[in-house]
C-alpha cells in the first residue's frame, strides 16, 4: 500500500510521524474519511470544506490548498489502483514542544491513506445491533461540529458495545438525549418522518446525514430535526446509522429488542447506492 | 537528545511513529508528564499508578511493567544527563486498521522524552495571568480521571487564552462551576482554607494537587473541596495553579482584576520545592 504524507507518495511501512507530533501526543488534529467510488472520492468537496472550517477553528495552516488536496488523493487512488475504498484523510499540528501551547509547533502533518472496503456479502447486507453507551458527548460543544482527532471517548464507546456483542454504541449527550452513535449520526422513523437529531447538541453535521437530508427532499419523504430520548426510540418504526466509510446501516436491534425492517430505509439506501455510482 | 520507544533508545531524530498509530488518528492514548529532580522522576509511583489504572480503563496492555518504565526512564535521564528537567511518558494503542473499534490493533507504542526545564529568573518567578474560557468540560465524565491523549479542548483553551495576552485558561464545566485550567488544577484561598475542585466534577485528580493536600495538610492548614463559580473566585484571597511540569504557579491576575499575593501560598510553595529536594 502506497500513502500520502506531507507531499510525499511512499510505502505504508516507510511512512512515520515524529514521536513529538501534537497528534499523537494531544489529539490534536482533524481528520475526514470518505468512500471511493469509481476511482472518486463520494463527496470530497463537502469534506474538505469541513476539514478546512475545522482547521480554521484549530487555527492550523496547511501548506496545501483543497485543490492540491483533491489532486493528491487521485494520485493515491490511481498509484494504489483502489477505485473502490475508503480515503481517509489526517491532519495534525504536527511537532511541538511540550506542553499544552500551540506556539513553535509545526509544520502540520497531512497524511492520507486508502483502506479496502470491508468484505461484503450480497446475500448478507451490512446491519447493526446497536446499545445505549454509558459515555455521554457535551450536549453543547463548540468542538462536536467538528472531526477532531481526540476520539478516545468514541473508541471507548465503540468497545464497549462491542464487548456486549452489539455492533455500535448510541451516545446520549449530557441532557440525556440521543446525540449520535460511536462512529455515525443517528435516523429514525417515525410516523413515515425521517427524523434526526439537530445539529448543536453534541452532534457532528454528518456528510452523509446531509446525503441523507437531500435524498429524502428528492423522494418526497418528509424529514424532521428533533431531540429524542433514548427510550422513545423503542416505538420507532425503523432505525439506521449514517456514516461515510458505510453509507446507510441499518439497524436491526436496539438495546436487545429487534427494530422491524423499514422499507422507507431501503429506499434511502437504494437512492444513496445509485447517488454513490452516479456522482 | 535521547528518546526511548518501545524498548529502545534512540536519537529523538530517528524516533518515528507509524502513520496508522491510533494515538495519531484517533487520540487513542494516555500520557503522564513529571519533575525530575537531582535524576529522579519526582513521584513517579503515583504517576505510574495513574497510568496503570487509565491502562486498565482503556484495556491497553502494555509489554512493560511498572518497575521496567521506572528503569527506562533511569536510564534515559542518564543517557541524556538532564538531572533536572521534565520526564513525558506517553502511550498508544498503537497501529490499526481504519475506524474506532479496538479489534486488531496493537501493539501499543510507549515514548518517554525530557525536555529541559523552562528557563527562569530568580529575580522572576513564575506567575500566571489566568482568564475564564469560553471552552467548557463535562461536568460528569468517566474519563475524566484519566489523563488521556484526546487534550484538543485543553489545546484549544489554552490557545484562546494566550491570544487573550493571558497565560492560563480556566475551563467552567458544562454546570458553569470552575473545574480545572487548560493544563493543571484549580486552588484558591478563602478565609484561610486551601481550596481546590472535588474530583468528579470534571477534575483530573493531579499528582501535584495530592501533594498539595498533604503539605497543607503537614503544615496545618485547613483544606476545603468545594465547588465554586467563577464569579466567586473573585473574592478568594489567593489562587494558584497546580501542575507536575511546574509545580505552584501563583495567579496574580484572574479575568483582569489583580489577584494579592498570599504568604499562604508562599508557604506552600517552599515546602513543595523543599519536599522536591527531599524526596
Amino acid at each position: 500500500m502506497i500513502v500520502f504524507l506531507n507531499g510525499n507518495f511512499l510505502p505504508e511501512a516507510e511512512a512515520f510521524i515524529s514521536i513529538n507530533d501534537r497528534g499523537f501526543l494531544l489529539g490534536d488534529g482533524l481528520f475526514e474519511t470518505m468512500r471511493v467510488v469509481n476511482g472518486r472520492p463520494f463527496r470530497l468537496a463537502q469534506h474538505l470544506e469541513r476539514l478546512t472550517r475545522g482547521l480554521d477553528f484549530l487555527k492550523i495552516k496547511l501548506p496545501f490548498t483543497p485543490k492540491e488536496l483533491q489532486k493528491f488523493a487521485t494520485e493515491l487512488i490511481a498509484k494504489n489502483k483502489l477505485t473502490d475504498s475508503i480515503l481517509r484523510v489526517a491532519v495534525s499540528r504536527g511537532p511541538g514542544p511540550r506542553g499544552y501551547s500551540v506556539k513553535n509547533s509545526g509544520p502540520p502533518t497531512v497524511a492520507m491513506t486508502l483502506s479496502p472496503l470491508p468484505e461484503s456479502n450480497p446475500d448478507e447486507p451490512l446491519q447493526w445491533t446497536l446499545v445505549t453507551s454509558p459515555f455521554r458527548v457535551p450536549a453543547s460543544d463548540a468542538l462536536s461540529s467538528f472531526k477532531t482527532s481526540s476520539k478516545v471517548l468514541n473508541v471507548l464507546a465503540r468497545a464497549e458495545a462491542e464487548e456486549r456483542g452489539a455492533d455500535e454504541a448510541l451516545l446520549l449527550n449530557t441532557n440525556g438525549e440521543a446525540a449520535e452513535t460511536a462512529g455515525g449520526n443517528l435516523f429514525w422513523i417515525y410516523r413515515d418522518q425521517i427524523c434526526t437529531v439537530p445539529t448543536g447538541r453534541g452532534v457532528l453535521p454528518g456528510i452523509t446525514r446531509a446525503v441523507v437530508l437531500e435524498i429524502c427532499q428528492a423522494l418526497g419523504f418528509e424529514t424532521n430535526k428533533r431531540v429524542i430520548k433514548p427510550e422513545m426510540l423503542r416505538s420507532a418504526e425503523g432505525i439506521f446509522i449514517t456514516t461515510s466509510a458505510l453509507g446507510i446501516v441499518p439497524v436491526v436491534a436496539f438495546d436487545g429488542e429487534p427494530v422491524a425492517p423499514s422499507p422507507l430505509v431501503d429506499q434511502i439506501a437504494t437512492a444513496y447506492n445509485e447517488m454513490l455510482l452516479r456522482e
